[in-house]
Formats: C-alpha cells, structure tokens, sequence
C-alpha cells in the first residue's frame, strides 16, 4: 500500500520552485524508492508574477501561509522565505501542531536552532535543515548520523561561494578584490548588495550550525571573530603563491577537551591542502574526528539544483520516518561543560606585509617589536630596495598569541619607517 | 526511560576489538546522544590468543557463532571475519531471525548484495554495511538518503588504499612498482599476500556495492574490466606527469539513459582533478547526480579504527530505528532495464607508449595504423634518439573506441621496429 504525504512549500524562488518542479517530475522515482507518493498541495508566495520553469495551477497556489501551516492535511512544511520573520513564527507553528518542517534559512537558525531542535522534540516532529550548509554537501547528516560515533576536534569550511569565486578570480585572473566582485556580480554569483557574503557573517552563521552538532555546543548568538575578504590585496595573493599559499575564506571550529573556538576569517593554507583546491562557487568542509582521522567533503554549495538536492533528501528522510509512524527523538544534547575560548587567546601562524620605508635598521625594529612579544619569524620576503619609496616586508611567523601579535603589529604601525597599517593574514593548516 | 540493546561480535580482529572498545568506552556518550544502552553480549573468535586493547571477560567469550546468532536477546549481530564461509551463512542465519546485521565484508557482498538486501527486507530486518567501501567515508548513506532525490550519473573512486599508496610512492620516491610494494608490505599497507589489491579486484568489488545504489543494477558476478596497477613502469609516471597527469587506480560505473558500464583500472587524471590530490593510503570517490552536480569525498578508507567509525554509525542507526520500533523496508529496487556496455564499445581517450627502434618512418607507421583505426592523435612526446636502442615513443590519443584501439596496437606490436609491448594507460577526467 503506497503511502500519501503532502507537502506545502512556502516561498517560490529559485530553490521553492526548483523543489516543486522535482517533485513532480520524479514522482514515479521517488515513490518506487521509498514506497511514498510524494504530493504538493498548496504553494505560498507574496506574487506570481515571476516566471518559474513549473508554474503551479492556480488551485494550489496561495498567498497566505497560513493557508499552509493550517491544512491539517499537510505533513510537511518547506519554508523557503528565508530571514526571520515571518519565518520563525511559520516553523515553530508547524512544528508545534507536529508538522514536519524542512528549511534552507540559515540566518534564522544561527540564532534559534536549539530552541527550534527542542521544540520538534518536545511536539514529536523534526526539523530538516541540510539545505542550509553547505547546498548539496550533506555535512547536518555527517554529523548527525555518519560521524556519530567520533569526537569531533576539528571542522574547516570554505562556506561561502561568493567569496570563494571571488578570491578565486583574484588568484587566477590577478584581479584587484573590486575588479573580482563587479565580475561576480555580473555573473549572478554575488548580490548587488554582497555584503553579508564578503564580511564572513554569511560563513558565520553556517560555522554556528555546523557547530552546534560537531561541538555539542549552543554557541547561538555568541559574539567570535569574524573577519571578510575586502582587505586581501593582489599582492597577498602573490606573495602567499611565492611561499607555497594560497588565500581562502575560512569558518573554524575547533575543540581541546571542553574549550571550543569559532573563526571566520581570510587565511593562508598550504596548496598541499585539499581545501586549497577548493575553486569558484564551490564549497567544501574538512572534519578531523578521532575514529575517522581526516575527511573532506567538497561540491555545490550554492544555486537552486544543490539546495534543491538537500531540500529533496529531507522530505524523503521525513517521508521515510512519517511511514514509521513516529519520529525519533533527535536527543540534541548541548554540553553545558562546553567553554569558549576568546580569540585574544588563540594561537596561530601569521602573514605580516609590513609598508615601510626601505631604510637601514627598518627590519631590525620589527623583529626586536615581535621578539619583545614573544612572535618569532619563520620566513622573511623583501624584495624591492628603493630607498625612496615603501616597499612590502612580508614575514611569516610560528604560532604566536593573538593579544600578543596585535600589540606588537600595533606598536609596529607606529614607528616612523611605517607608511600603512600591517596587512594581518592568518595560517591555517 | 533508556532502551537497551544487545549487540553480539563474531570475528574480533582489528575490526572486531577496536568496535568493542569503542562501544565500551563511548557507552555514556552513545546512551547521551541516542537514549541507548548499546550492551555487547557475546563475542566470537576461533582462537583468543591475540591481545587486543581491550579483552572482553571470559564470560563474554565464545568459539561458536551459533551462541550468537542463536541468542534471542541480541538485536544486532557484527560479522567481521571477511570471507565467504561462514560469513553468509551467519548473515542470511541472523537476518531471518529478524536480527539486524552490520558487515565489512566487501567480498560477499559484491556476491550477494541484493539477495541479502531482499532478504533483510522480507525478514522486516536491517542490514548495515557502510564499513564495507572506503571506510569512514559515508559513501552508502550518501547514496541511500543524501542524493535520492538525485539521478547518479557518474561513479568514479580510489577505493584501494594499497595501491593509491604504491602509486603515489612510485610518483613521489621515483620507486619502482616491486620497491614501492616492498615498502607498502614492510609499513602495513600491503598484505604479504597483496595481489586482491593490486590486480584491482578489491576495487572492483566496492565498485560493485556501490553500482548496486548508485545505477540501481544487479551487477553481481557480470564480468567487467578490472586491471591492475603491476604493469605501471617509473616512467609511465614521469610522462603522466610531464603532460599534466597523474597515475591513480581508478574504479568507474557511468550511465548514459539505462546504459550502465563499470571498469577498474590504472588511468591519467588530469593534476587540476580533486582526485589526482588522493595521495598514500586515502580514498576518495567522486559523484556526479542531475541536482547535486559534482560531489567528492574523501577520506581514511582504511584502518582499524576508519572502518570502526563506519560500524560505529550502522549500529547506532539500527539502534535508532528499532527504538522506533521497526526498520522500514529499504525499498531496495533494481532497474531491470539497466543495459550493461560491453568494455570493447567504450570510448575513452588513451596514453600509449610505443617501444619503438628510432628509424625513418616508424612515427609515420604507427600514425598510418592508428588512423586507419578511427584513432587520432592529440599529443605525441618523442625525446631521445638513437638509432641503436629501441626509445619510448609517448602519444596521447582523442576518444577513441576500446576495440579500435587494441585491434590497432596489436598491428604495431607486430610492426619490426616495436621492440616491447606497447603500454596503453586510459585518460580519465
């Protein structure tokens, strides 16, 4: 006996119709797979005036979500809106008349995941959210399900698409950061207003979710450092390539024994590093655990097809469970012994470009001002020798403590032979 | 109020001690994340005289599987002693008894896949065998749950440590192919007994599991192209290297409509493809669905405690299915209009080495031959010349037909200036 469940999808972009479009056209598939007819009964948008490749019939359309959330026929909830509201009241509403609920809305989860998780436990249904990290890559379920047994110590993502390509354009076409993004917008990978990409919150939000299940810890809402990509110069490109680098946005998450630390910041990985192959739009995560060693995981992060991927694997996953007749219990646990470490604490390698003026005793400042802060130097670059002009001194340095290297940086900045303020990059692996 | 669930081992080797001490010793942190107690009952082996890191009690001992798979109380039952007998006896024993079963045992699997998925699922039981391909990398839940929603159109793995190991030695140390696996045997990476590995038919048993979900096929026993990396000479791999390639083994299953072909061989990948960076004992497998686009992941596909994290996550997914009450029915399909391509009719384009006498004409013969055979040339690298010793003569090929090609190499072979079998190494990527 085949199994019905309806589904209602709120929001009808690219992701909300490529999803509808799916559904419909696979149906036969999807139903010999997992014994489910799969049935969209109503679909939510503010206009229908925007053209999709599926247009629903007018029957199925609605403008009112409460059209959806309401229908005591329908099983599952896909909001794809997006933002907050009126999204988060539209889940928890559906939750707690135990509908299932599928979303790709990354921003709302960084903020209300384990209230969300809880609520889904608590009113017997379940929250399906790979297509929020990471599109097609199914980092939620490694987690949750392939990794369970390990201690997770290490998590690096490459998040974001949009900085990806653009830092990828730069490297590859030498271009200047705006150069890079003017052509990623003109390509539909970056928005005209791209700042939430290009400042790191947007890795930012997917490093908290991520992290909530590879750390156990409810980090929600909890201030770290976040750093973008405006201030990364072709010649940080250049000179990372001379040294065997190249640059990446990067979302950390690390954990020693209780103490976790997050980071999204620009940094230097050795191009031996699987991560520094990581091109364009792509995104990839890199996870250390203590029974599985060293994984990467790499594909689409982003556009409707990927999202749309795992957007499709949650309403199966939930299909399959709702045939069961019961959800599991998620049994999310939050450590409550978890610390955090402040980022003034963190130890790390860095890339220094010093601009100072080419004159006698210049190096040997700088290094007696690192030295004093405890950072030793690994490697030094100076190549011009013109005494007219400033010319970049860049240094690599061993690990040193964050405090310890933005004290000394800014004491450096303060010497005469300084005519710019030190470029900072961050090693990584 | 806290399940519990009995889990019995047979076959306590490294597999076998390193999944029992995890769930010892992991057994609070487990409970934590699912509400399970996962107790190991009974655990078999034909002798115990090898120490392990974690003995069991004598109490918890037995020599007989039939204690085992006997044994009402126990929910799950761990085959980890590999082979054929009794290891499908012991599966197909305990999945009738509606025991769930976790295997690693590639080799019976690549026999007996679908039968033993049928039968779990008339038996209203389970059976996990994520262990059995690439380790900790969750290649089997991918397939599964995470790209359903996803036509697969493209397989392409390293899936033998052993012998990505021995290649990316003869790359890296200049080894010869027999110095590469001495060393691999010395470090551990080879068995005494290496040839499953190194003729490709390890592989080409995990290419059979994972065509059996990826291309819903029946493949089990159908012969296909299998060839091993003995015959890789040093400098097959400098050229590679020279013309931007490098050697890996490669296991392949593509289908075009309900065409599905499957081969295992050493091939040229291009240095730019994510799977030329899978280096010693890694592996790697690469996907290509209509939605998701390009997947890779990568990982420790071998090792004690990679396979363990792979058991690990089986037996908690059990765990939380029977909390639920009932496994659901995998509805496992074969696509019986699966066509299977013949290896003569593949298209491909081909690296070949000619060991040819450096005389007058000999280029203009083997290109007179290869054209009358639909071959045409795109790179051709001849250094060396001295007319006193045969030289290698390298040429890259455009796609050319499988048939085509041998019918065409084995008229050079015969050609007097050929001094040894030509080396012919398919292109991949």
């Amino acid at each position: 006996m085949r199994k019905k469940i309806s589904i209602g999808i709120i929001g009808y972009g690219t992701v909300g119709s490529n999803t509808a479009a799916v559904l419909q056209k696979k149906n036969r598939f999807f139903a010999d797979r997992t014994g489910i007819d799969f049935h969209i009964k109503k679909i939510c948008d503010v206009n229908w005036d925007n053209k999709r490749d599926w247009m629903p019939p007018v029957s199925m359309r609605t403008n009112d979500y409460n059209d959806i959330i309401n229908d005591p026929e329908i099983n599952i909830v896909v909001e794809l809106i997006g933002k907050f509201h009126p999204a988060y009241e539209i889940i928890k509403k559906s939750l707690r008349q135990g509908k299932a609920v599928v979303t790709a809305n990354k921003f709302l989860l960084s903020k209300k995941l384990t209230e969300l998780l809880t609520l889904a436990d608590t009113s017997g249904s379940y929250l399906g959210f790979e297509a929020s990290v990471a599109g097609a890559i199914p980092v939620i379920k490694m987690l949750r399900e392939s990794f369970i047994g390990n201690r997770i110590n290490s998590v690096i993502g490459i998040l974001n698409g949009t900085t990806n390509y653009i830092l990828s354009s730069m490297t590859e076409k030498h271009q200047t950061f705006s150069d890079a993004l003017k052509s990623a917008q003109s390509l539909g990978y970056a928005e005209s207003e791209p700042s939430l990409d290009i400042s790191g919150k947007d890795s930012a939000q997917k490093l908290v979710i991520i992290s909530t299940y590879a750390f156990q810890c409810g980090i929600l809402d909890r201030d770290f450092l976040i750093e973008g990509i405006e201030r990364i110069e072709p010649q940080d490109i250049d000179f990372a390539r001379e040294l065997g680098y190249k640059i990446k946005l990067l979302a950390i998450g690390k954990r020693l024994d209780d103490t976790v630390f997050l980071k999204v910041h620009p940094a230097l990985i050795p191009v031996n590093h699987m991560l520094s192959d990581v091109e364009s739009v792509y995104n990839a995560v890199y996870f250390e655990g203590d029974l599985f060693g060293k994984t990467l995981i790499y594909g689409e992060g982003a556009g409707g097809k990927a999202a749309t991927s795992a957007v499709i694997a949650d309403i199966m996953e939930i299909g399959r469970k709702l045939y069961l007749g019961s959800y599991l219990s998620e049994q999310f646990i939050i450590n409550p012994h978890v610390k955090f470490q402040s980022s003034d604490e963190l130890k790390t390698r860095y890339y220094l470009r010093f601009t100072a003026i080419d004159r006698h005793g210049v190096l040997a400042s700088i290094a007696n001002i690192l030295g004093k802060n405890k950072i030793s130097i690994a490697s030094v670059i100076q190549k011009e020798e013109n005494p007219e002009h400033a010319v970049p001194i860049v240094m690599l340095t061993h690990a040193a403590i964050e405090k310890n290297l933005q004290k000394a940086v800014s004491t450096i900045d303060k010497l005469s032979c300084i005519r710019h303020p030190t470029q900072i990059i961050r090693i990584e692996g």
